[in-house]
């Protein structure tokens, strides 16, 4: 199973502070590559939110005119914080390990999930997991964590002997748990290839829609300087598929 | 257009003498993979291979079924080549520069192509001549510079303090020309991200069937020692698409 670092106290108090978790979408600076990926129009459409954490996306699904959303996660702290912050019956959250999920056959027509499935041991059975839940038609939207980002086994940016930021990478083709200091100490997250990903995608049954790679607008890194280093090297990727 | 880098005498000299020159495609160590993404028969096929060089899947191609094959290359010095190894009436070799490249509706049930695209300055106009080129069903497969391979605008190995081998990568997100060192100065290439790769195939209406990174196999790194280099970061892209 995947780790449960977000039930952490030390984790999950800094984890609040972040400012996607103070103020909800906008605060990521993806969510404008997210939100056009997403279908125009989700008007009664049934949506599982995976790794829904407080629940911004779940609420904002409701509030673009979702019929029902039902969001997931593995920390009780982000389900008690989620429900804390939700006043609306269509809404369910449910605590679930993502790597034992089971779903309803053909029970929505959007899934969706924001940088949690890199926490994911498992991706082959939680993709074939979710196309059996989708409809034929079916949207899935997710964002991880980039393996350019994720494959080095100690990553950090480097600087060049002139002065040029770098990420180096290593360990590109090695997949399997990377443990690395974010927040705290010992965060397990699984490598994949983007390959392994699209691929994985692929085999299920899936059609590739769009692939995206998080590069800030130069407006973004006007207002937050330090986005620039996103440039260099992507650190999400963003994936539109269909059943 | 492109740089007509292989017309250089230098140039084409070095290049006369790489393993996958001398040998074919038993010496590029990605064919293996390359090969499992073509269609399992060819039998009967009209095959396009762009960037053909010394014609050696063109004539492969032929080997296997191909009821005729059309070469193109920039370079005249990889064409005469082409046409001196070749004595098949099936086979036409054609120079001219895929930048500018027309070609019939619905002539091709194929289109491979083996390490030339990253040379194109517009792809998305190259990627809608093929779609226009090929039937409908028609497949698609081809090689580049990965995107983590080409994106540095000073790329090179480094050694990091453990002595460990690390590709630091910068300017992912700043696509254009790149300019390098490759069997002489001056290389000129042009650098995409992944998702501008895929994204251009699936606006113009292709399927993504298989995306693939080359990585050497065990046997591989034993009777070559110098791939193992590549399991740090894949040099080579592989996309398999329909149309």
């Amino acid at each position: 199973m995947a780790q449960n670092i977000y039930d952490d106290p030390a984790f999950f108090a800094a984890y609040t502070q972040l400012r996607r978790q103070v103020i909800g979408l906008d605060g990521a600076p993806e969510w404008p590559t997210v939100r056009a990926m997403l279908p125009p129009r989700l008007a009664g459409m049934r949506v599982l939110d995976l790794g829904c954490g407080f629940g911004w996306f779940s609420r904002w699904a409701r509030q673009n005119g979702a019929a029902s959303v039902l969001g997931i996660d593995l920390s009780e702290n982000m389900v008690a914080r989620a429900r804390a912050m939700t006043s609306d019956d269509a809404i369910e959250y449910r605590i679930a390990d993502l790597d034992h999920l089971d779903l309803d056959e053909n029970a929505f027509d959007l899934a969706h999930s924001s940088l949690a499935l890199h926490y994911i041991v498992d991706f082959d059975r939680l993709t074939r997991t979710i196309h059996r839940a989708l409809n034929a038609g079916g949207h899935f939207v997710f964002t991880i964590e980039h393996p350019i980002f994720m494959a080095p086994k100690r990553p950090g940016w480097s600087v060049d002997s002139d002065g040029r930021r770098t990420w180096p990478i290593s360990d590109y083709s090695r997949e399997g748990s990377r443990t690395t200091d974010w927040l705290r100490k010992g965060v397990v997250k699984y490598h994949r290839t983007l390959a392994t990903t699209l691929n994985t995608l692929l085999r299920q049954g899936f059609t590739i829609c769009q692939v995206e790679e998080f590069a800030p607008t130069p407006a973004q890194v006007a207002a937050e300087p330090e986005l620039a280093a996103e440039i260099e090297r992507p650190a999400f990727l963003m994936v539109s598929a269909r059943r």
